[in-house]
């Protein structure tokens, strides 16, 4: 590896500022590596919103395809929530445009955070490390949508829908990634309601046949709303749609009790992937220096591990995150006896630890 | 009040031992308020296909039609899960047979059995006690579904749709609810992706105007599964649809630890309800006599508080199932001090007590 070109995309709220601290993070990475770091900058959300009047310019598509890879803070914000061309629209669109089918959305709990999880310690267990693997350009996101009038009433509708290609990829990228973990997938899906979900079904049990490694089991969707509450030690990987894969992805992360730690990676056909921060734009805190920037650092040591194949500097990266939460906090998870650190403080600690 | 008549049906694994035991407290009450109590008895589910072939006999929505309301045991069983005709199917047959769009599905903490949820006191803090409305009869659960081909390729879909009139009647179902209870209501929608959610946003807002004393706020389906896990003291009454109502009411359900312990009622245009525990049929303890009957005791004091406005009834029921919790417990909710009851003492119990 010689040099890296990273599509950056700051967003809205405290998208900058974190983001900010992780390039910082990244150079430092780069630098003791060897690594050349190009950067450039794009618009996607409310700010491209503000300059362009729509929330995915075609310019930041054409420089996202240019790079290696993106990083993206957070969009969206009540500012702009009345308009019909909404910040969503552009992180929707940015995923479709770049076909970045597989979303994959780590939640575990850091040994220093185990008190923030809701749950008590013996449903805890052995501990909380769940990957969620949602399919992330199909499904009732991408479906037709539209309204009509039937016998004098509205109707507003979306079609939830899988071709068997689409769920053969997104049920492979789960089964290779279980490989590299606790080789157990839960399939989860509502096939004893939804025909989609059959056809999910069946396709991933046939998909399964070259994974005999692997375990895989299937469980409802409502069923494994509760069993994330009940007992999270038991899942490993799970693969779901995009619909479910929303919700339960969220509730999993929530479990975690660290959700301004957790990151994201969004990864298509070939090595170009998506990385950010699970949390939202957060507009009440931006600009006053105090955000966490820790999950968008993580998102960067994705990067390194998923568009890279840089496992010793993602690494790197994870471990000085880790050691951050011994040495001192920023305002959102701060601890009685650790000092407060602001937003850059945090920034500049890690991209000297790495 | 001079005569009711139940049409029963036990379905299948604990069904049978657990509606008895309902039974004979409703029977003990009817006797102590000088009701006439009339009972007939239909096939659900397994039990159904296995006798008639169908997991719902015509028959059995006839005589359902026929009575004031309906208590079901619970349906279901790996034995007919490779079947199509499915018990499932029967079990939404009969919703929309009879028309039950309005499923109610209070989640709420037993103060004995405080220490059964997987969540930490200082989470549940002022206590859980939620009503989940969720439409029953419409949403992706009955929207057409198919498979075709395309390009070779096959797809399976199914449609998600509401009308504006289906909205209507389930928003104030819900605000009427919330008017006898805290005076809010959370919708819980996806109206940052789904035209449906946008439909079904735009007529809660509009069917709000007519209950102003009530407090509406709208929540994200994600955020909706985050919240549940970490301030469920928040929610008084969430309304949604079919598929969010079936995720988010189990959720729900866990975080009170007390799934044992929960009734449901599904209601429709009239009186007639249909009344049944949310717990599954347990097959591997049917016919032990050691399933817990109190979830279909609860199931009746619904019934005799929704079909029959029988509130000081229903109030017995709920107060002696509360005082059982400190006389005696089912094995799935043993307490040390307490002793062990099988499936018949506690309905014995309860019937006294009544
Ligand atoms: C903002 C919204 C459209 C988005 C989604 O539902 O995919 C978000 O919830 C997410 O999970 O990234
Ligand atoms: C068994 C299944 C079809 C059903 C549903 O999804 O409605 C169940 O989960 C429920 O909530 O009653």
């Amino acid at each position: 590896m010689e040099r890296m070109k990273i599509c950056v995309l700051k967003g809205d709220g405290i998208g900058p500022e974190i983001v900010d601290q992780a390039l910082k993070v990244l150079k430092a990475v780069c630098d003791a590596s060897g690594i050349k770091l190009e950067l450039d900058f794009a618009l996607l959300g409310g700010i491209a919103i503000d300059q362009t009047g729509e929330p995915l310019p075609q310019q930041t598509i054409d420089k996202c395809k240019a790079s290696d890879a993106v990083l993206l803070g957070a969009v969206g914000g009540e500012k702009w929530d009345h308009l019909p061309a909404r910040p969503e629209k552009g992180l929707l669109g940015i995923r479709s445009a770049l076909g970045l089918y597989a979303n994959l959305r780590p939640a575990k709990i850091f040994p220093a955070l185990k008190t923030a999880s809701p749950l008590k310690d013996s449903v805890i267990g052995e501990g909380v490390d769940i990957l969620v693997v949602r399919e992330l350009t199909g499904g009732i996101y991408f479906g037709e949508h539209n309204r009509k009038t039937e016998n004098g009433m509205e109707i507003g509708y979306d079609v939830m829908q899988y071709s068997t290609a689409e769920v053969e990829r997104i049920a492979k990228t789960a089964f290779e990634l279980a490989r590299k973990r606790n080789h157990k997938v839960t399939s989860v899906d509502k096939a004893n309601v939804l025909e989609v979900s059959r056809l999910w079904r069946e396709t991933v049990i046939r998909v399964h046949e070259e994974y005999r490694d692997v375990e895989l089991n299937h469980m409802y969707v409502d069923n494994a709303s509760m069993q994330l509450v009940r007992n999270p030690a038991q899942f490993d990987v799970i693969v779901t749609g995009n619909m479910f894969g929303d919700i339960l992805s969220d509730e999993a992360s929530m479990i975690s009790g660290s959700i301004g730690m957790l990151a994201s990676a969004s990864l298509g056909v070939g090595s170009l992937g998506l990385y950010e921060p699970i949390h939202g734009s957060a507009p009440d805190i931006a600009g006053k220096g105090i955000a966490n920037p820790l999950a968008t650092v993580l998102s960067v040591a994705m990067m390194l591990r998923y568009t890279f194949s840089l496992e010793k500097e993602a690494d790197a990266i994870e471990k000085a995150v880790e050691l951050s939460l011994n040495h001192a906090r920023t305002p959102d998870i701060k601890s009685e006896d650790l000092p407060v650190y602001c937003t850059e403080q945090m920034g500049d600690f890690l991209a000297k630890t790495v």
